[in-house]
């Protein structure tokens, strides 16, 4: 029974973690990532960080959670934001770097897998994991195993067309997209608009930060303070982002949905301004049990599903 | 290795079938629903129908497809909308009444499994299949098995919120629910308030009858021969099932989606107004390379499906 590491690439920061063969997580080692370094950078640091966990223990596999779009079956990057990843075999690096079996998947997908078999998702026949994060993505358990797609797109919850809009979402679509709604980058831009525009509302908000600056953190925090304005854009960003739950549940009648990423961090808050949307849209056909939880494991979610995926390597499931 | 006996139970008609060990169809008895009938009357056709298809033939299992709501956990029907059938333990009474053991399910998880097992699906990891009928049903398979979810509610396409509407769906909600905006029900409703409303607009639609008794028959066969306002209300409903198949796409990027009911019967013409819709809201980021495609087993698509509940009673698969 070997160890096993566990890789989380992301783009404001990367982990490598130790994890013993049951995916308890032993050990990690972060640090915020460079912009400027680009893939090269990226890669010698997880060389040297990945050389210094596996020192004295012997490794049975190695996972990778990257954050953006991964073409599961050929196993290789298909960022093209980010300097360098385009169409870069990331696992047959692993291999040959380390040489470690290696199974590379997007962080959303990781986070459910994560989940899923550590977390809050444990013991579900269905799931759903979101990552609100500054875009929306998701991942999809369903009898218990992760439904990638036809194309690897499943789970894309934040580009569900909700309404017609005036806003260009990330994917070039004017369809009123989840992401350009209810992301984290939607409500840095919806604080600040409204701020810049209503001065006199936004009082309490312009008190923690120029408009210009404000972001959907300091609108979180006014919101939970109770500061009107600040509650209606949170309540109204999170009535579409329940509207996609609905959609979801619709479709998928999950055991669970569980919500991950930087602005599940409103907790408590962020589920009850859910359900409050979701009551408003009961029908007697729909028992509607699906829970709606907040990630067990936090943003540590994708490294435990990189685990989970050299986990299965090792020990297939 | 036994035969097996199918069941369909539909709001329309009903069929019994006989079907090989294989699931190939032998042999089957059909005839209308008899609406003021109710639950004893189709229990007495079915026991009539089937001690004929049995007389000569040892039987294995029966499988049931119900036109309704079916607690699949129970094995009980809960439709309210029929007489007689509310909480009714269905496949108790086949049990009881043919000593077979039986599995029902309802007619959109068992057109789904019939196209998955004998049809258009056959083969794929994941499809979706759309039971386009006077409502929208649907049913999904995943990993190559029926994704029922966690009240048996999953695939419920025709319930999905696609707008903010005047009209009440089925389901009791004003959210431009699917059903509301393309289901049969939905297009007889428009055609017959265009042709009361706009006499001389209307006029190729009221040469195949008065306003109050058009239905989505006539409008389809309007808009095939190029009349302009059948072609736009049949369009314009059509994009707003479209956005429900693009949501679909998102959510669960299957390898099929499968059109089966009644209003399937239009054929490439629907297929060719989905693409339509669904080529105005490409995405760079999505291949979306889902196939949409015609039921093959056409409206005996939940037979067959019975027939699968039936055979994996026998052989579980």
């Amino acid at each position: 029974m070997h160890h096993l590491i566990a890789i989380d690439i992301g783009g404001t920061r990367f982990r490598a973690g130790l994890f013993d063969p049951e995916g308890r997580r032993l050990a990690v080692l972060e640090d915020k990532t460079s912009h400027s370094g680009g893939r090269d950078w990226m890669l010698d640091q997880l060389r040297e960080r990945v050389d210094a966990l596996r020192r004295e223990t012997e490794i049975g596999a190695c996972g990778v959670s990257f954050g953006g779009p991964v073409d599961f079956k050929s196993q290789r990057v298909t960022s093209v934001h980010t300097p360098g990843w385009r169409n870069f075999a990331l696992a047959e690096w692993v291999e040959n770097t380390f040489g470690l079996p290696c199974r590379v998947d997007n962080d959303a997908n990781c986070g459910a897998l994560g989940e899923h078999r550590f977390g809050a998702g444990r013991g579900t026949e269905s799931m759903v994991y979101l990552t609100l994060s500054t875009g929306i993505g998701g991942g999809i358990i369903c009898h218990g195993r992760l439904h990638r797609g036809r194309d690897g797109m499943a789970g894309e919850i934040g580009h569900i067309p909700l309404t017609h809009s005036e806003r260009t979402c990330t994917c070039g679509l004017k369809s009123g997209c989840t992401e350009s709604l209810a992301s984290g980058r939607a409500l840095d831009q919806k604080v600040r608009e409204f701020a810049a525009h209503h001065p006199r509302e936004a009082v309490e908000l312009l008190k923690l930060g120029k408009a210009e600056n404000l972001t959907a953190r300091e609108l979180v925090g006014a919101a939970r303070e109770g500061d009107p304005a600040a509650e209606t854009i949170f309540q109204e960003a999170m009535e579409w982002l329940a509207r996609a739950l609905l959609i979801t549940i619709r479709l998928l009648d999950p055991d669970k949905i569980i919500l991950g990423g930087g602005v599940a961090g409103a907790g408590d808050f962020l589920v009850q301004s859910i359900h409050q949307s979701l009551r408003n849209w009961r029908s007697p056909m729909f028992p509607d049990t699906t829970e709606i939880v907040l990630a067990e494991l936090g943003d540590f979610a994708p490294l435990h599903g990189a685990a989970a995926l050299a986990m299965d390597m090792v020990r297939p499931c």
